[in-house]
């Protein structure tokens, strides 16, 4: 039988999915299960989209344009308008979600074998794709101790070679929930200007910032164009992750005219999906203050639980929905399989994604999971109790 | 500014939208066209599908599972074994359109530099994936002369290299219509056989054949499984090209296990077009028995106007909604431009493809056009009669 691929093999599976069937041998046990593992909002669908989709009286069901309708491509521009980013509809591809975004631009920047800088703990489909386009991911490692900031500029710099094609910055970020000061953004500007190297953002939970604090986009630098790259998505924004509609933005018009052809490649994004979020854009601002006020009431119940147990590494997380913390003990992922296995109160237990596979490095990791509070406070505040009951408890037998 | 990828810069851009700009020109001067030039069906939006749309009622819209939701999975493991093809649920996986069961298909079986062997005339698609992922399409040419069916063995198999991964047949043909016969079709089945290499089988336009024919699938030979992967889609089948439907159908399950590590690095498919299709998939024979009736008569009247033209080479296409034909002309693509930007007939003129880009050797299709039949049948007349009219004028202005 033919072997299949090297690229293939070398991806690694999801680690975000992996424990489903010990989750679901628990709840034939009759456990019930918090769900912290897997960045879905619980939200529901705005009624405005809903709305839309029971409006929609299209005859026929066509491609779009590869790049999107034009509707949506200008909505997308006002949209960026509004936080002052410059960019026209001619600047935006429509993607089949974030993830196509990441694809095209990895596609666009990257040759087999060239490498590009990225901060770890990193999401981990960009590592998957990574595998699977031939593109090196050179980490840069943060901690939860540092609060998974970034280090100094030396440090960063140092992994700059031949090969380095890019810095992909995902802000706020996912899996850390880290929002990174303007210093911070400062410093990687000046790098990539320096090196003259593409510089990928994933802004992708820009308005779900905490503390009274605003996010400041890389967009708003100057000397970022042509070498920035905007991957987007309305996935968190408007909490409709299986809309899969994201989008590409870049005043590099060389850039946005090749990955075109990617875009050609699948003739298009789908269609019923791009027009039933159109009028979701005119209200983002006030629709994702409500949702932004969720989360923080949400990590604020996550924090003050994790932060009574002191043998646990709390950072302070300022954005996303998601918080990375460091347990006592050796392995996380036999810790989350125990949870699972054989831990409950009062019929309950919490499903938690432990962090090894976030990162690039071997060995690191080990101890760390990432929580995404994506439940209401009520249940929340129990899920939390739940876990930090979990982790004195497993101390105690290993 | 740093340069884009080569890969990215090597593929093509598709040949079936480039001539747009002429076009719009074109109306803008008034003249009104006739597109024959895109793959995209004008058949009416499902009654069946509009109702599931117009009822949708799901509170949120999360990612469905990487391989697609549980119901639709079934439906086409069902579909499948309708014509007496055994795939069950496990052996599927749902794709964001055959496109991405292109991509992911690719990404699985080669490595960068390894080779696919297709037939010539190649849908373009193809060809744009392959320069980005370094995939390396090696052609067997066909020709219009004999009806783009396929050569001898001998002719395929001295094509076989150390590099050769698979064969790739798309069956009936995008873009020649051509259906092929058992014999070409086992021929195939024993050189994968021979040389230990998988095979890909496009069956999109499996419903569409005409002349009381009935289609073979590659997947009813002897001897197919493990190595053989089916690449589908209901974009045609239920003309809804922008739902963006498709699938991926192995009985080789390491195969779809690490087909889905490409799944889960882009999430899901979208949820909200999954669940929409299901109800169409149980009358499907019914149905895409209407709609080949539709492309028979359309076919039968394209014929009948080329075949009043004697210069013009035309072979006699069985299914799919196309028909590839050689022109008495150098250059394909000027005669193309030439009908947008000189050419009509009562304010009107038809617009069709040149196939210069659908070929890999250079030099290869430079007289060719693709016509798609995919106008109601006054229209398709008028617009063809246009067309020879048009290869008539031209002839005696080059």
């Amino acid at each position: 039988m033919p072997l299949l691929s090297h690229r293939i093999q070398s991806a690694v599976a999801s680690p975000l999915r992996k424990y489903i069937p010990l989750a679901e041998a628990a709840k034939e046990r009759g456990t019930s299960i918090y769900h912290l593992n897997i960045g879905q909002p619980d939200l529901a669908i705005p009624e405005k989209m809903m709305k839309s989709i029971r409006a929609f009286d299209h005859k026929v069901l066509p491609y779009s344009h590869s790049a999107g309708i034009a509707e949506l491509r200008d909505a997308w521009a006002q949209y960026y308008q509004s936080y002052n980013i410059p960019f026209t509809r001619d600047d935006i591809l429509v993607t089949t979600g974030g993830s196509e975004a990441m694809l095209f631009s990895l596609l666009a920047v990257c040759d087999p074998g060239d490498e590009i800088i990225v901060f770890e703990p990193v999401y981990s489909n960009y590592k998957m794709y990574a595998a699977m386009l031939n593109v090196v991911l050179v980490p840069v490692p943060c901690s939860a101790e540092s609060g998974y900031h970034l280090p100094v500029r030396a440090e960063i710099e140092k992994r700059v070679s031949e090969k380095t094609r890019a810095i992909l910055v995902v802000n706020p970020n996912n899996p850390t929930g880290t929002v990174y000061t303007d210093d911070e953004l400062k410093t990687v500007v000046d790098i990539v200007n320096a090196h003259d190297l593409f510089l990928l953002a994933d802004e992708t939970y820009r308005e779900i910032v905490f503390d009274g604090e605003t996010h400041r986009s890389l967009f708003s630098f100057e000397g970022v164009n042509p070498r920035a790259i905007m991957i987007d998505s309305v996935s968190k924004r408007f909490n409709i992750c299986g809309s899969r509609m994201g989008c590409i933005a870049s005043r590099n018009k060389d850039l946005i005219t090749n990955m075109l052809k990617a875009g050609q490649a699948r003739l298009s994004p789908p269609t019923l999906d791009q027009y039933v979020i159109l009028d979701l854009f005119p209200d983002v601002k006030e629709y994702t203050k409500r949702v932004c006020k969720i989360y923080e009431e949400r990590r604020n119940v996550v924090l003050g639980i994790l932060k009574s147990e002191p043998s646990i590494v709390t950072p302070h997380p300022k954005g996303a929905f998601y918080i990375m913390i460091g347990l006592p003990v050796a392995s996380a992922d036999d810790f989350v399989k125990w949870m699972l296995n054989d831990f409950s109160r009062n019929g309950k237990t919490t499903m938690v994604s432990p962090c090894e596979d976030f990162y690039i490095t071997p060995g690191k990791g080990k101890n760390e999971i990432r929580i995404a509070y994506v439940l209401e406070t009520d249940q929340l505040k129990d899920a939390m109790e739940i876990l930090v009951d979990g982790v004195r408890e497993y101390q105690k037998n290993h």
